[in-house]
């Protein structure tokens, strides 16, 4: 089989860096560049792995571009950067390349809380609090006009993704009291490292709990649910709870609402159908969705129904690594560039 | 290979029928007698594969026994049985053992209800409503006296298993006021016959919520907890959606309770080992229990935690053909036979 | 989510009908056809399904249309045919649309043995040898110009997919005296009514050999191995065992080799090198392929190796689906209608 | 739950070490041992985890006892040993113990093969030669005698095992010209510590063949057929290729065998019955095994049939951690110490 160039429709809107491209979610970002009818994938970073061409460490995917080292010399050969580091070392990376005039989808969780202290209590000192405040939240389901407007766009967690979507149309509405979120990730979530307790004979044939500590995704959640509630109403009180599926990729948030006021069956449905009709990638559905539906999809699935007196149950389910990752960072790209967000996710 | 006899310590205690003996409850209870060091598997019947052997039917399953027709004139070969027929089909066999004195553990949801009219509106009409009311709940680690003294032991569903001894030490204190039970389930639990929806390419690498138009199981956690929680107590509202593992066996109940007062994470330990210390099949655990690890067991692994104000999880994870079936239905059987309840589930 | 059009380029170059669409391959069919750049989705028909959306019925497929009864008074709405019926079932439709000068690929066996006696043995009396003579085996990596100048194309098997790509070079350089086929299936390939022996619970966690009184692929293998062998050469000897993997949808040929002549490293990765170079679906690789990195795609990846002397092991993996069916029917209709054979398939 | 004691009945036949408990196929000799009616587990030594109780780190084995150091001055306390350390780690481990007097069954590969130039090709120099030469291969069902009779059993490899059970009946009448062994395991056949190679996402839905320059287990695989071939026959030709299944316990090996001379069906089913009848880990099936049949469980499962003329498969499916490892460690030291060899594996 003889070597493709990229599928381009005539010249690229944007030429693209993707940083930290060895990854699962960097690697999926690229391969979607690589593909995408309007970007050129300029450069692939990574930290390992440097001289391996991308479709030989990870065959199923097409991008035939060599990893190189992250060379901020180089960077002018892109317009754009979709970073994928770990938390913590995007930060630096982020600054750089922002001061270098680059715009950026940041897949980490540097960028996504806008609250220093709530920032410093979760993950220690920021480096960059200017900036900090100046990234806008990812999800453009909730942000679309304001993502449109961003050089630097804070790419939503996995968990946050499917959770904000199921539960943002009760949440504009003021109806949300308290909710129990009880989330189910396949593996790929936990990242390429994640060592023994992501062997397959740990995961195959198991489920359980984890993070009962204290998982990062919980304050994300509570920042963004309380910035729907309409003004003056008290924040609603989220439980969060993940679980591991034995499954490599795909997500399932099963929230449990207590709301506020009572909701005819009818009136729930009209709610969601109304809040998502015009939305490309999600998609309300008559009975409640899974996990293997919305595989290799950028698409949330949701579905809402009353399951006892003021209380609602939402399932919302995601590919952990599109929607909850690569696939969002393609379409808030798509936006920034003013591209149909659509493209390249079909 | 030559044929083995059953691996019996002198003479059987009981000699057991098993009733419905080619589903895959019925052929594990018995694999499960036919190597119980006390009882004597007399008889397997079934309605579909008879003149087949056991071993043959499951490979896996040592019991070298030909299914037979269920011959009520025969059954003076049995001193008790377990029926394993579906929901309806097991009654009017239940009643005619019962009318020749054997004791019967029935796996079926025909006799968890003591409540008539509820059974009504969940089953329809009971043919036998006095039988009814005298039947056991099976869960030995509520009601284990009664079930010693039983002659109708009414064998708990799976997820009432699973829910009921990861809420029990909560609810017998009082201490719940409402509850969201998000319950995963093995495919096994939806038995042989599951069609298309149970196949392996719609099962894998996928999990979905299913039965919110509620489940049969809801009325049992609502009867069990509601006898737990002290007198004048109000019920506690129970909201309970089953969803569906890519696994073949194991179930975890993730339950969310509300309590009615504060408890420390100290308190909430204490609770826990001290209801369950001399239990031989309940251990409770440091972390979340993942259903891998009691696969194939009778053990139920409870782990309870604060995750808020007011606010605990709690996790139990079972195997649903054992314990939450099959393995409970030999611990029944031993404590109404009068011995240890550890015998033949080690 | 609004309904979405079908990603049209322009006037599409032919109509199309998808028979049998409600089945895993047809399902698979209708939904590349729905996404071709340059092909319409006329109609899909079912014979179970009738009056269902097939995006509702496969919601991972994204196809917005009706399935509804073949009528073949509408067949003027199609140019061309994708016919997923089981073998039997698919003779008399394709007759009927050939009668009516619709170009066709089935999917069925029924047109893909040339030979009437040896036919019969495996499927007994054709209903219309005639038809059965002129159509083309429907691998284009051995057939190429007469598919693109073919009426009829008989789409291959899954197994004899693989087993020929693996050893097509091989064989056109007379080097196999005789061939041990060991292949391995995804649970898809027993299509979407296998029963209790393909539910989720026969098939996990399992691995066994089935077919051993002879599988129908094998006439199919011997009549296009022994086609390739150089004229005056005997037909090697075939030995074909499948099995089936707790995989959904992949397909691996482990093919040994009892080479007639001693052959180097060097000039075997030639061999296969030189003959692949320029195919779009064939990918020489440098490690054994795993079925995971062709998963959802129409590529074939192969690797050759020496392992003994006199001896090489050659392996080809692909998506059953994908490049054993429904994405190899694409490629073929794109052959015959004079499209770029990847178009479609990316 | 209150900790148990081991189940022993009566006193003791021997006190037990088992050395590298922290493995897989360690800790589930110490597991069988713990719960093995005439053996205490004395010992459980590990070199990491130590400290750390036994059914901590594996919460599904039973065997409540803390990981220790090995220290051979404590030696004294135990009169029998399972070494489950790494090929080169084994040796001087075993070495010590045999010079302290200990009976030793040893899993590693560091005593299997008794020539020594083929020993040193595969793994370099060994450092007890003489030891090597003393050791017994430890397949019960062809050295049984010997086995009872030795000090140093080298327990088999898991593929060794599976391939010499399905060929030693063909080989031992002389009828194997040459085999071709297409052999699948599950992943935990690759340790603990198989880092992103055996991660799930890496091996979930996916089958691959690996170790195509040449698997360690080939030499013993060609030293016990060679030693069973009738005097006077050429060795068989040997081709042997592993594959990666998506299933952490199994194993199955289908065996192509060229034979010498033609063998009726029956004759071929004689032949296996009439070998295995009396063998209590050995079953001879009607159809091809499926590795779930055998799963947690001591049985190797065989079916044998004919392919062809001089041509006959035969599938052998263990559980590669029980007949493939810690099972076939308990049958032997079972007959190494004068017990019935079905003791604490039923």
């Amino acid at each position: 089989m003889s070597d493709l160039p990229q599928p381009l429709d005539g010249d690229p809107a944007a030429r693209i860096l993707v940083a930290g491209a060895s990854g699962y979610a960097g690697a999926l970002a690229a391969h979607l560049v690589w593909n995408h009818p309007r970007l050129e994938l300029a450069l692939a970073t990574a930290r390992s792995g440097v001289g391996e061409r991308l479709d030989r460490l990870y065959p199923r995917y097409r991008a035939q571009i060599e990893l190189t080292e992250l060379d901020l010399d180089e960077i002018e050969a892109a317009d754009a950067a979709i970073v994928a580091y770990p938390h913590g070392a995007a930060a630096p990376v982020v600054a750089a390349l922002r001061g270098l005039g680059v715009q950026v989808v940041d897949l980490s969780a540097d960028y996504r809380l806008r609250d220093i202290p709530t920032y410093e209590k979760w993950y220690g000192p920021h480096g960059d609090p200017d900036l900090l405040q100046n990234a806008v939240y990812g999800l453009p389901e909730l942000h679309r006009a304001r993502v449109a407007a961003g050089e630097l766009v804070a790419n939503p967690g996995c968990y946050p993704t499917a959770a904000l979507l199921a539960l943002a149309p009760l949440a504009e509405a003021g109806l949300i009291e308290s909710v129990v979120i009880d989330a189910k990730s396949g593996v790929s979530g936990a990242g390429r490292d994640g060592g023994e307790a992501m062997s397959f004979v740990s995961r195959t044939g198991n489920c359980a709990a984890y993070g009962l500590d204290g998982h990062r995704h919980l304050p994300e959640i509570e920042q963004e649910l309380g910035s729907l509630q309409p003004r003056g109403r008290a924040a609603a009180a989220v439980t969060f709870v993940p679980h591991l599926l034995p499954v490599d990729q795909g997500l399932l948030a099963s929230c449990y609402v207590d709301l506020s006021e009572e909701l005819e069956e009818e009136a729930l449905a009209r709610l969601y159908d109304d809040r998502y009709r015009d939305e490309p990638f999600v998609e309300v559905t008559e009975s409640p969705p899974g996990i293997r539906d919305v595989r290799e999809t950028n698409l949330c699935r949701v579905h809402a129904t009353g399951v006892g007196e003021r209380k609602a149950a939402v399932f919302a389910a995601i590919d952990n690594l599109w929607k909850g990752a690569s696939g969002q960072a393609i379409q808030n790209l798509n936006l920034m560039l003013g591209l149909d967000e659509r493209e390249g996710l079909r």
